[in-house]
């Protein structure tokens, strides 16, 4: 613990505020001593909301709530603790989330079907939500616009760095701001969605379209990485819009089609993309940043099951992070995937150095070369499984002693 | 690496000379200096052999050469040898079990599709087969009945101790031997065997019947364990039925379900136990030796899903490294396996502990109890998922920073 990733950007972006979202954190002593653990998120009556939630049959009490009211698809807060999950909770738990709702309901003076939670931490132990409901109405009286780094650290847990992203997009020629915040490190195999990830936006579209949009869109971000294979009870990814931008004439976006959509849609596709990729470079104990690239399936399924079968691999993993070349676990890794590949077509690539071909070592290949490029504190793998033209990338990290170190006492 | 497995026997047991078997062992410099990496078998004319292989889509050269020759279903020779796997290793991986078939089939006087081959180790490499080849010839001089251990030593790879069992039984009141060795320690998830297996009897038993009894023992056996849930290019269980019990009056089995093998059935099904439990407690790294139940689950299918998520978390397997009662990561696996489980009526045991009833901490549970629980060496995890009545055992090892040395400098 307490070392900061490789990969840690030198400076963090600075996203301005958006019109019809405040912000406002504390320290709730959930969990951690001296530091933020809580968010408060408030925003302007006719904010959309739409969402994508962990595929997880073990989901936690506020990953439930938001399955509930996400149909609805009006926002008026978000709530977020680190520290405690609030997952496997039982009875106690439900009650937990129902008294955060109540008390943020009358902090935002709105309807509780109107409040979001998420919670992230530690599962199985009873949250004591007092601690939070406590504390929002004064934080209601403190929020203000531009506080995102503040919201990026509240929700970090082994975390060493906070994951902000933003961009402009137009609609119908109309400047909009799209924002992310995330938080992962550990457990992270998201299936439909990140453990937390929340997007904000001035743009005015509505709940259906909004879910039209960004459910697509997690596919090739959040869901294309993995740091453990270990999916969450919690991965949560929330996006609010506030609409204020048509109040500065963009127009108000009813259906997912729209082709006004085009620029946001790209816009979005970039802060969800990029908010993945600070995930995975966060990964506990990571020195490499692993692109996974597999060519040459049947189907882009496939082809995804084979590049999450390799980016999984802890042989894969624990041989980057020995600066091995052994590309013998990738094909390894490959054969176990269950997918069509013809292991006598099979080529693999480290970088540019094709490494195998025709299913056997390339000709070409000098070991000297694969161990060189292995020094790279970036590292790109390319599978071509010669029975198809799909294709498909996941993100990963390597495995190194430090996950173990973090996770074997992550409790204690 | 060096560090012998805290589980490794006191004693080896003693496999005595089976009718019909002779093994000899050579150090044929394929990779490890200073150590026998070279098996050969050879068996009495009349030999039955069976055996389950990897389902991998990227087999070995030798998998595929058994594949080929178990319909056949007699054996006269088998050679093994660690170090090179001669997996992924195209035409030339081909020409080297083909070269190694033929010599074999020389020092044997028997046909080359009588000879049955296996290779571990290193995947990717061409390997020399002339190193084996020119070996096979005085090994077949010098082989001898009762050099199991031996036989055990050099088919090691980063195994830290040699497996063997051995059992009696008895087939119409003749009392037959059951005696097998394996080898495991890494990419350990076998799909329809464990890495390299092999078993010997003089029970006379047809190939088809041999097969049909052996089959099924494996689901429970070396299916049932993983140690990284990286399934290996080579796994190979065969077993070899040399018939000389015949000569002192055992019945010669032509059927699977004879009713005459309830015997030989329970001492293989041992055999097969105590080989596989053999394997996972000399996991690499491991400090722990692992056993995980699921029960209440709506198919064997399913229950074996779930158990084998719970036992190839990285989370799961670092908390229990770390001596962590961090059953909120059993939770989470339990949820990622896919298959129907009532998160609401789930129950956890750690040993005799009940920590989890109901979908939240079990009223009785005391944090401390579990703490204790955990400095065990073997660790007990059961599971109710509360949605049906099957059942399934998996085991495993935990997951330590020594797994890790290991791997990332295998080749090195």
């Amino acid at each position: 613990m307490g070392n900061v990733s490789p990969f840690a950007p030198k400076h963090l972006p600075h996203l301005a505020a958006i019109d019809g979202v405040r912000i406002a954190t504390a320290a709730s002593g959930i969990r951690y001593p001296g530091r933020t653990d809580l968010l408060f998120v408030l925003f302007d009556p006719g904010t959309a909301v739409a969402g994508v939630l962990t595929k997880s049959k073990t989901a936690s009490a506020p990953v439930d709530w938001c399955r509930a009211h996400l149909p609805h698809g009006i926002a008026r807060a978000l709530v977020v603790n680190s520290g405690n999950a609030n997952a496997f909770t039982g009875r106690r738990g439900r009650e937990a989330v129902e008294l955060t709702a109540k008390a943020a309901a009358e902090a935002a003076k709105c309807q509780e079907a109107d409040i979001y939670i998420a919670s992230t931490g530690v599962i199985g132990e009873p949250l004591d939500a007092r601690k939070i409901a406590s504390r929002l109405g004064g934080l209601a009286g403190e929020a203000k616009g531009d506080a995102y780094e503040d919201a990026a650290r509240a929700i970090m847990t082994t975390d060493t760095y906070p994951k902000l992203a933003t961009c402009k997009a137009e609609i119908d020629g109309v400047e909009i701001t799209i924002s992310g915040i995330a938080k992962g490190a550990g457990m992270i195999a998201p299936d439909m969605a990140t453990m937390l990830a929340f997007i904000f936006t001035d743009a005015a579209i509505e709940p259906a379209a909004l879910h039209e949009v960004t459910a697509p869109l997690v596919e090739d971000s959040l869901n294309a990485i993995t740091i453990d294979g270990d999916t969450s009870t919690s991965d949560t990814l929330l996006i609010f819009a506030t609409g204020a931008a048509a109040r500065r004439g963009a127009p108000r976006i009813a259906r997912g089609d729209d082709p006004r959509l085009v620029g946001f849609r790209a816009g979005l596709a970039a802060v969800l993309r990029d908010l993945a990729l600070q995930i995975v470079k966060d990964g506990e104990g990571a020195t490499k940043f692993v692109t996974v690239k597999v060519m040459g399936a049947k189907t882009k399924q496939a082809a995804r099951a084979i590049a999450k079968s390799i980016a999984n691999s802890p042989l894969v993993k624990t041989a980057i992070a020995g600066e091995d070349p052994n590309w013998g676990r990738i094909v390894a890794a490959v054969g176990k995937a269950g997918e069509e590949a013809d292991r006598d077509r099979l080529a693999i690539w480290l970088g540019e150095i094709q490494v195998a071909k025709d299913g056997e070592v390339a000709s070409s290949y000098r070991e000297q070369d694969g161990a060189a490029y292995m020094k790279n504190r970036e590292i790109a793998i390319s599978v071509d499984v010669g029975v198809g033209k799909a294709a498909s990338t996941v993100w990963t990290c390597d495995l190194t002693k430090d996950y173990i170190a973090i996770n074997a006492d992550y409790r204690s």
